[in-house]
């Protein structure tokens, strides 16, 4: 675990840290990704999971507008530029060893490309052999 | 994206599938592992984000006990064997295009291994330089 995050382990509520030196502790993965959960802030419902690098990070908390990196494409990906359905940040959290983001989000429309609310649309139960689309 | 997954992209709600078929059309990485995030079924809280590889996913399914590829360990993580905080699956969901999942969990105790209710207690907001302990 980086240094940066063992250290604030013990930390107690309210203190706080530099946000570089965050930044620069964050586990990115070999193509500098780290995966990035979005939950809508009203509903608690969890939306989508994508990916950040670095600029995106800085880029969500600059402009507020939720830009993941995409992998497909291989390049920043404002969400919401094509399809209109725009993330717009609350808080971004961080993981205890800081390889996870969670970001509480407006979420405008449906998140997920197929126009259902979340990704998290097809379910299995325990001891099921069948997932079921629930959306 | 994965053929399996583009077929349910238009399929309608109560249509099933083969989780087997499932199985194998997820989208493991290099390391054969797939992010999963663990949400409190009861508050909906976030809980954590962690990995789990094909096994994992069987042997949660299977026992209804939630069960981790330890990265760190490289070996299966049986989530409270250690620490006595079990999750315990009430459903487990694979997003649009097969590469995240999220799971429904009963949590007994704190989830975060620093005893805290969960892994997310930093905390930044747009525009501030500072992240801040949130508990």
């Amino acid at each position: 675990m980086p240094e940066f995050f063992q250290s604030l382990e013990t930390a107690e509520a309210g203190h706080t840290a530099s946000l570089n030196s965050a930044l620069e502790a964050i586990k990115y993965n070999d193509a500098g990704l780290v995966p990035a959960i979005a939950q809508d802030q009203d509903s608690g419902e969890v939306l989508m999971l994508a990916w950040m690098n670095r600029t995106a990070i800085v880029e969500t908390l600059r402009t507020g507008r939720v830009t993941y990196y995409s992998r497909s494409r291989s390049e920043l990906w404002r969400k919401g530029d094509t399809s209109g359905h725009t993330q717009h940040l609350k808080t971004m959290r961080i993981d205890c060893d800081g390889d996870a983001l969670l970001l509480t989000v407006n979420q405008q429309g449906p998140a997920c490309h197929t126009n259902r609310a979340n990704c998290f649309y097809l379910e299995v139960e325990p001891d099921s052999q069948f997932i079921q689309v629930t959306s």
